[in-house]
């Protein structure tokens, strides 16, 4: 829809640079009955993802040899500013929420060689415990440090021969802000932006999915270009912190 | 999930160049009972598409003097190769047809004035008749020309001053297959690609939305850049043919 | 509910003859991807009415030797004069869809040979695409069509012997409109009239199903007698169009 | 479904003449709390009928002065000779249900004067304790006692200036049983009959519904006209119990 | 939710001495059809119990020779004083429901040696035809008559070696109200009581199951003393009416 | 259902003494949207009790000036030993879910004077973050801080004159373990135990809600009254704890 620009850009509200992630932690090991899982955080954003082993794969994969990575997504109901009505409450679950969970599944399958992994399922749930902008960017990086732990806990019990990970995966969300690109928006960005762009990149720089909207109006395809730029630099950091968190 | 690919490129299967659109057929006036309506046929994908006017906003919007534009979509149980479940007997709408749904409504409101077209909502419903891959991007070309029909009369009643739309949007998707970037992919080329992107754009070329998915292994910045190049092409093409079909 | 007659009878709404079916169109092979298909028009009333094939029967028939026919039935939101919220929307299956879908399968079941038919299931799908009254009635009409098709492609290929039907199944409704009996009820007279009967008949004349309803006043035996005799002229000249469609 | 007959007719399994009813008691105010009550027991069937009555009306209805009667209808788990699965612990009512309960609510607006009721409306609860067929019959045979000691009890005080009634209604089921007609099927026959007919009729012979289907093949006019005949006889039975229920 | 007290004692509304049951009925084989049956009545408050015998467990149980006692409840939508809402309709049991059918549950196989039963699931269903305060507590009382003669069929037929039952339970409620302790509250009292707690004693006065509630202020311990004390001798009562129903 | 005792008692499996809560925290604040809010960790339970103020108060009390105290409780899906299913996803609460988070609003209620609070709703959210036992205990007792915060915000603001509690409610469980009465029951406790009691006590000793429950066989009313008074010993230790967390 069509809206007047919110003005000229005086910097961003958190006083970050342009192109300055959030403070980022990924703490593994968070949940205690987990075969793997990650907190992460992203500012005030905290994620909390776990990875769950199951022995079985969905109906059409069985029979196949080949494993599957699934994932589910969910909100505290008060990790929002103002309270978010409970899914379990209200019977069933938002748009909003199954698009993220699909996302979230593609992306870790994207660098998972299901072959390897054999007919298993890696069931991964992530949960929103804090919001502050950029939940499914957060959930995606952290689940992949989640995945990789139990993952190579098969391959240490031999359930496994080889890691069935191909390379790193994380995402980072950027948006044209007051008429600037910004790197990693948080919710006073997110939602005052004029456009709001999620990237998933492997570590070796390629693209998983790229989902960009324009949030007034219409946008640039040189300022698409700026904010995948952004996007490069931001993953590359949230890789060399997800290789800190699995060793 | 990495797979082998598919082999060197050949052709299209459909034996179209791979800068070609489908048979394009945008038929207005499709619906007797309608405010709007447009059957849209990309080759066999054929989806109707309906506009309905109500005279009262979400409640969120109660006051503010500004209008909506919102989007169902549904295929009909047997519009795909094998029976789909009917999303009404099984009580809820799938992942999908959520995204699906809320792609098409945000890719309209990108190009309606909200504040001209005053308090009242336009509904617009995509049925899929009969799909061959592309059902969305059919979806959102031809709910265009619907919404046009609707806000027309609306127009022509003096209900609305001027008309709300600010430019034509028009969607296609590209992929990249066997290796090669092609423009309009049907279900043979869909269910058979490494990457498939859906891009919305306007009539003056800004970018309303991208979607672009790996669907084996992850891809180039350069083959997006390819994919991006013929989408443009393609929906120049739909562009031309939205106007014939409100004029 | 006891209501003022709606006057005097001045002739039809649509200007036909009391005994003049609307102008009906049956076209087969509409659907490309079923195994049977079937676009029934009764005049401004088209529904699409598909038939799929399965391997699998009902739970409570396994192991019996005996096939099913099911129905389901749907109508597009916009179908109608004023939009009808898509029950995929609201989780839920109206009880008027119900009843509709289970007078279709009660119906072509009654002609169909289950045991001829071995171990499989026959979908039926019925999806009001415009309405203008006689829904149902369209439906069964065209849904034998598109079984015939189905039920020959099994013949052919010799997955069963020889053909299942027994017979033709054909349905119209008829109404007191004003006083006076009429056949095959449009919506300006569906919405206005005393009465109104659905009937489903043979080929040869047996009746598989009635139903008739006091809309307002309660009728008279030889009113109803009246309403079966125009029944029985409409449905000889909806199997002759059957017959041709089968050809 | 083509079936073979269940042979020769060598008398019914009750030992009951063809146009005998079962034995049937309607017991009026059976529940304390309701303002309107009836057991209505037709042989082993037994069905409570209660009458709520409400100050308001559905949304359509408000504001144009007339009143609304209607019907919700359940069965006990355990009233069937094996269980049925609860519907609320299932999460929604079948089809079969809701059609009965919308019967049973159009059989009594059709007899109900809803401008004399005036803006409100009676709620009908028909619950089967125990079923052995014929549920729907007693259902709406004994929701008119219900119902009239509801209305009886308006009128009393004053809320309503007359009685809004116009005539008795009634129900019952009759059918094909080994060839010959009979009245008031008990679940043996139900459940072993070529054809079952439900008639609902006015204490003064009026039709409010007819509804005939063919269990097995096909059957002949003259077999209906046998069926209706046995209605007649035994609703002008069940009138004169309703009467005496009422006094 | 602190409240002022209702007033001082002058008696029970229903005249009632202060440790006197209401008149208890309980009538075994009220339903034909069900393999065990009772009909409970504590004054105004009449619920029917049914037990169906089924082949199979849950599957958590499968394979391990033991069986399983479980319960469903249900209220008739007139049973209550106003018209509670039919949960069928409503497409789900609300928190109350299943708050009751869980403890009907439990305290049944507290009483059942499901090792004797075998692999087999005894299903119990609890409707409440009329209620006036008590339903849970007649519900398990006249549940465990019903057990016990869908136990004793089994073991008439020699399906089950010995009787599965070790012991009676029974249930009632005490109550304090306007300051005194009352036995079996009835929903006068129900309605405007200080403290609620319902007891599920065995025969042999083992303790199965306590749920005390304060509904105004919190109680003492000497007064929740004096409530377990009246119930001991309230289900003394019910243990020799339960003997008596199963002579 | 009659089991074999485990075992005769050899200490606890975490060695505590027999009255000896786990490592209790109460860390308030934890949530930094919520109006108040409480990470509850009794051992390795940890549950996060966030409280939101609502300017309504469910229809039923509206005009009344009283206010409201509701709550809801949910688990993470890998917050327990195996993943349990996502209640979102599988579209309703668990009878278990709802009995507790009936059992929260109660015990809140008991302590709040609702005429002070005036006409608005606190509605707590109670997420277990992770599951090792007591669940419902911490949820209880961590809720009163939560609720605690957003009421002195009210006071602290004006909107309420005075603090609109009147009591201190914390609960704890008990059990008979291996035949010996012990406190603050963890995972592997609970799931071996003879009785399970969850006591629900005020600052003052007050009752407010007692649950107790037989796993195996009866239990005895001394062995009652033990658990009981080391309910009375763990709760005076949390209410100290609550004390400290709201200074």
């Amino acid at each position: 829809m069509t809206q007047t620009p919110s003005g000229a850009f005086h910097g961003r509200p958190s006083g970050r640079a342009v192109d300055a992630l959030r403070a980022i932690r990924l703490e593994p090991g968070y949940a205690k009955h987990a075969e793997g899982s990650c907190l992460a955080r992203f500012g005030d954003t905290h994620v909390l993802c776990t990875a769950t082993i199951e022995d079985r794969v969905p109906p059409w994969l069985k029979g196949g040899g080949k494993g599957w990575v699934t994932a589910e997504y969910g909100m505290l109901p008060r990790s929002t500013h103002t309270r978010t009505d409970r899914e379990a409450a209200r019977g069933k679950q938002s748009g909003r929420t199954q698009e993220i969970q699909r996302l979230i599944g593609r992306s870790l399958r994207a660098v998972t060689d299901l072959a390897i992994l054999g007919e298993r399922q890696i069931r991964i749930d992530c949960d929103v415990i804090q919001a502050d902008g950029g939940t499914r960017t957060a959930a995606i990086t952290g689940s992949w440090v989640a995945l990789h732990h139990a993952l190579a806990t098969l391959v240490r019990f031999g359930a496994v021969k080889s890691m069935p990970l191909t390379d790193h995966v994380a995402a980072i969300s950027c948006g044209l802000y007051r008429g600037e690109p910004v790197l990693d928006l948080d919710y006073a960005e997110d939602s005052d932006c004029q456009a709001d762009a999620n990237f998933v990149l492997t570590g070796r720089g390629g693209i998983v999915e790229i989902q960009a909207t324009a949030e007034t109006d219409p946008f640039e395809e040189s300022e698409f270009d700026a904010l995948l730029k952004l996007a490069r630099k931001g993953i590359g950091e949230l890789t060399v912190l997800q290789k800190a968190a699995v060793e």
